[in-house]
């Protein structure tokens, strides 16, 4: 899975897991070499795609709960791998054991599930359910400045799924014609897709296949665990601020101020994948914010905001979000300037080297034609790279077509967004698509939600607070977000199918499917969530959806400028914008050495506006992890990730049933709280 | 420790841990050969009791808290050895790095801690604070038949004092005379004596240091942890009900029945300690009596009983503690006249064979004289045990003292017991004491508390209602129970000390100053509870000490006869007698390999009281101990105890500041309760 779902605390340094780096330098393709690549059309198996539909599903849920709690998504790419790898080869067993397996389960079918399920989980994320589609909504609107209360289009099932198709497959159509310049000619790294891809091969491996056993069985151990403990936790959840999750485990005053260790596997997962960077920031930026900066602003209300008005957007809250918002677009803005210097020198270098007809790798990999056996896996995957074309004039018809019907049809969905608006976009896009691919070939870094934030301004300041430039921006956004994220990904897996020697051509095939999947499930699975908790996005529900209010802010701030704010919150802004981007150029001017006690202020902007709760759970899953790594290295780093997935994903899935029974009208019959002490 | 202590759930046939039973069949002394026995003034060191000073007191805290919760008791003789051995191990480790080293820790000075910890932790469990003595107090008459509320005698710190220290020292006089009878020419086993021997001996070995070492390191994981959830429980326990002690984890209905998993580590090390078929017939007892026979009896209210008084002793709670009574006196009487059965018939066998001037051992040990090794240890071990005698007479001597004594101030300690009663008592305790020692060192059970019963209905019936029987029952019970079940200590003692070279004479010191500190920490730690927590005693409290209203109870039957039971209680009470003996003989006719599959009558009795709850806790205990042997048996059968260990020691002694807390008027800030679901 990429970066840009992790987006608000995206790693540019990503770690490759000990057991992916594995055998780097040793030739991987000669240990296949007995066995046979199935041509293109033999990869696209119905087993893989039932496989990759369930894990859809099962994935879909998890980023979906993610989004709507607090936004922090994680990679969730090894869950994937070992879940599918799990799936098919029990599938395959079954049949072998019956004489009726007419297939081997190959690395390049897994590939294809990879590839479909991660298309399938991103629309997940970059379909804005958390953020720019929730933020149209009455719901945040109300929550938001009182002149903007009309400028909303609520959520709708038809609506989402009409949507999602008209933007999402135009990323994919992009990036085709480019493939062989990214893959071949400037051997970007890609290293998530190139993670993954070691995952993959080394599952096939049978010491692959041994461990792989074992880790599976660890997830499928901590997966149950994790969900029998959602469901005994759900008993006691009849009522507000009922059950594990509102446990003021460091006391009352702490829980006001949202210290406290809410008892979510999923979060002490999602730590235990994320770096210790990340977390420890997150917890840093909860008690600078939560801890000193809040309690100060509010012991100024009266002075500084209406007294009245603490919990509202011209109060506390106001500065809560907007300083968040300075920090996120400092940090963006920042990561931008410095990912598209690197993409436009990597682009001049790449030309240069063209120029005096000599094909040298990107100084990523400088020896990459020396040694002999990375020669012979090269030569190998190139092979199979070029061997399945998709020819150029698919991809220019694929996306002249559809970015027509765009254009006629958004504006029929959200009457704000002008056709004149999608049309510039649709000529800006496949450059911003190109340039996203590149940096996060180069970086493992997306920056789609800094393109999709862009386009916020540009579009909402473009049509004005009088044309409803709130929904025009937010929808633009939408547009934007969907095609530079899916050219991204695709570039990823791309990269995976090179490496594992899966045909381009099924690796598209798969994106396109799983992209047309994700299109439908994730609207329905969202609506399921809409429907069943109807305080979702209020600030006191389980469900807060943190970003929807975010996103709808910057919207606000791109169309009003800075007017709405409260006494003295642009000036803190500023300062929180300018400190972000320096604190950024100090992480990158020290070495990583140092930048390792620095923290990020991406991640840091998180917890300002939710509270430090899922920050401590982080804490904890990283503390766990740090102690297993000190006891049992090895031991950890082969099994950390697998027990991380079957945390979140049992938590993840207790959703369905949880949310199936909410709807239901099943209440929970029991109310755990925490009060004073009671007199007597 | 010893049997007695675990007294409602002790078992017959007790299971010598592999870790004692190590290298049962090698020659130990051989080993040990190259050491110095130190003479015995030398194995009375300083260090020695200071440290059993201080394991005197946390066992003291730790039996207490269980006493006054459920009155199950586990054996803690592995934790006191483990902790002994730790505490000198540390002291002559920094006394040697310092270079002022004396005397090295030798396996004696091991022996003489553990019989002054056990000697001093004994009197916490004798001397009734769970059972007679407060049994006799105006809180529990309260609870029983109106006709008794004035047959009391409130505790009180400084007769308490004096009450133990002229009853708790007759036992040990009374059996130094037989020692030699009982060790060298008998050659019984003594079970718990000779585990802990082997412990100890073990624990001196190199190889046995090393895993001793390890051992601790997991008791003393295991003991912050459970000191510190402990400490984390104390804040949510702000008023009543509240806490994780009261968490329903099954439903509130559930929890109305008093099943529930009440999350205290203490419970779950106790069921990691006792052995499966304990925990089961606990669990198996809760769920007839809660489970079904209460509510059934429940729903007869009105027609068995008046509606009114469901929660007294002439309605449910009658049945309860009449029903748990019989089937204790059933389960006891069976096993005193088996086990008394058995010691005459042993006592046959020893004169038959000594008659024939040969001194042949006891059956359980037909080879002892046959393997060359074990004659080699035998003699080492007979050299020194007869080395240092203590002559009869002072035996005799003070016996004698400290029985006139006794008989002078008893009665002015309890007005209702007649220095004629106590005289009669003293005639007879002497044989029973030997016959307990006997049985002890044959089957390990101690039937300390059945002649402790037994002394309440004589002493109770021979007083009779009118002048004052109930007092005078109970505290006969004390007397009696004092002296047979020190008897029997001290015996496990000398075994212990037989197989580890310590002197007897030694290992008598040590015991009288041992018993000394009993008598004199026991009651303040009591004091320390009663006065910390009003509630002592009630049903609904923490801590419901249910022995002290059973024995109450049983002094009632003995006094009063059946007329103070509620309708059918009677034919109820007959039948769980007969049942109770019925299923013992069972357990004994087909053999210990069916016998592991049925229910032990006293343990079952145990929660008909008191409800499930703490039966749950430790069936945890023993699942997590069962799923640990069955994936690694030998590190589960080597860290297993003192994992449990450090459960039960880190639980108890957070009892010491928390009562401390109490007492000081500090209050736990919060209270966590679980209410059925809020509306709204």
């Amino acid at each position: 899975m990429d970066e840009e779902k992790a987006d608000p605390i995206s790693t540019p340094h990503r770690e490759v897991s000990a057991l992916d780096a594995g055998d780097a330098n040793a030739s991987v393709e000669k240990l296949f070499s007995g066995k046979v690549v199935p041509p293109w059309q033999r990869q696209l198996t119905l087993r893989a795609f039932v496989v990759s539909l369930i894990l859809s599903v099962l994935f879909t849920f998890i980023v979906m709960k993610l989004n709507l709690t607090t936004g922090v998504i994680p990679s969730l790419s090894v869950s994937a791998g070992l879940l599918g790898f799990f799936f098919v080869k029990t599938w395959t067993k079954i049949l072998d054991g019956f004489g009726i397996l007419k297939q081997p389960f190959t690395r390049q079918e897994n590939t294809v599930i990879q590839t479909c399920v991660v298309a399938s989980a991103g629309i997940a994320f970059s379909g804005g359910f958390g953020s720019y589609i929730f933020g149209m909504s009455e719901k945040i609107a109300k929550l938001g400045d009182k002149a903007f209360h009309q400028d909303i289009s609520n959520p709708h099932l038809g609506k989402l799924i009409g949507f999602l198709f008209v933007v999402s497959f135009l990323g994919l159509f992009s990036v085709v014609p480019l493939r062989k310049i990214m893959i071949i000619d400037f051997k970007l790294i890609y290293p998530s897709g190139t993670a993954t891809a070691y995952l993959i091969n080394s599952l096939h491996t049978p010491k692959g296949a041994k461990l792989a056993k074992k880790q599976v069985k660890a997830l499928g151990k901590f997966f149950s665990f994790s969900f029998l403990w959602a469901f005994f936790q759900w008993f006691f959840t009849g009522g507000d601020n009922c059950g594990f999750v509102n446990f003021p485990t460091f006391g009352l005053k702490a829980f006001e101020n949202r210290f406290y260790f809410d008892f979510s596997a999923t979060y002490v997962g999602v730590g235990m994948i994320c770096p210790y960077l990340i977390n420890v920031s997150l917890l840093f930026g909860a008690i600078l914010s939560w801890g000193i900066m809040w309690p100060l602003i509010e012991a100024r209300k009266g002075d500084w905001y209406d007294a009245s008005l603490v919990k509202t957007m011209h109060g506390l809250q106001g500065y809560q979000i907007f300083i968040a918002i300075a920090i996120i677009l400092g940090d963006g803005l920042y990561n931008f300037v410095k990912v598209f210097g690197q993409t436009i020198l990597g682009l001049y270098r790449q030309f240069q080297a063209k120029k005096s007809d000599n094909f040298t790798p990107s100084d990523e990999h400088p020896d990459d034609e020396v040694s002999p056996s990375q020669s012979f896996d090269d030569q190998r995957r190139t092979q199979y790279f070029i061997k399945d074309q998709i020819p150029n004039w698919v991809a220019v018809a694929g996306y002249v077509t559809i970015a027509t019907v765009s254009i006629i049809t958004l504006p029929h969905i959200f009457h704000s967004l002008k056709w004149y608006y999608i049309l510039v976009m649709y000529i800006i896009a496949p450059m911003l698509a190109f340039c996203n691919a590149y940096g996060c070939g180069l970086t493992d870094w997306s920056l789609a939600s800094t393109y999709g934030k862009l386009a916020i301004f540009m579009i909402g300041a473009w049509a004005g607070s009088s044309h409803g430039g709130i929904v025009a921006g937010l929808a633009a956004c939408g547009v934007m977000m969907n095609i530079v994220s899916t050219a991204s990904d695709l570039s990823q897996d791309f990269k995976t199918g090179y490496l594992t020697l899966a045909s381009p051509r099924s690796m598209f095939v798969s994106q396109i499917i799983g992209t047309g999947m994700g299109c439908i499930i994730s609207p329905c699975v969202f609506w399921l969530f809409y429907k069943a908790y109807p305080n979702l996005g209020e600030p006191t529900s389980q469900y807060k959806a943190p970003y929807a209010l975010i996103y709808r802010n910057i919207a606000v701030l791109g169309v009003e400028g800075f007017g709405s704010l409260p006494k003295n919150c642009l000036t803190l802004c500023l300062i929180f914008f300018v400190a972000a981007m320096a604190i950024n150029g100090l992480r990158d001017s020290v070495g990583s050495k140092w930048a390792r006690f620095i923290p990020i202020p991406m991640a840091m902007a998180i917890p300002f506006y939710i509270g430090g709760y899922f920050a401590i759970d982080m804490c904890v899953g990283s503390l766990i992890l740090f102690v297993w790594q000190y006891r049992n290295k090895a031991n950890a780093d082969a099994f950390g990730p697998a027990v991380a997935s079957g945390l979140i994903c049992g938590d993840g899935i207790w959703t369905l049933p949880s949310s199936i029974l909410a709807l239901a009208g099943v209440n929970p019959p029991l109310c755990m709280q925490v009060v004073p002490r009671l007199k007597g």
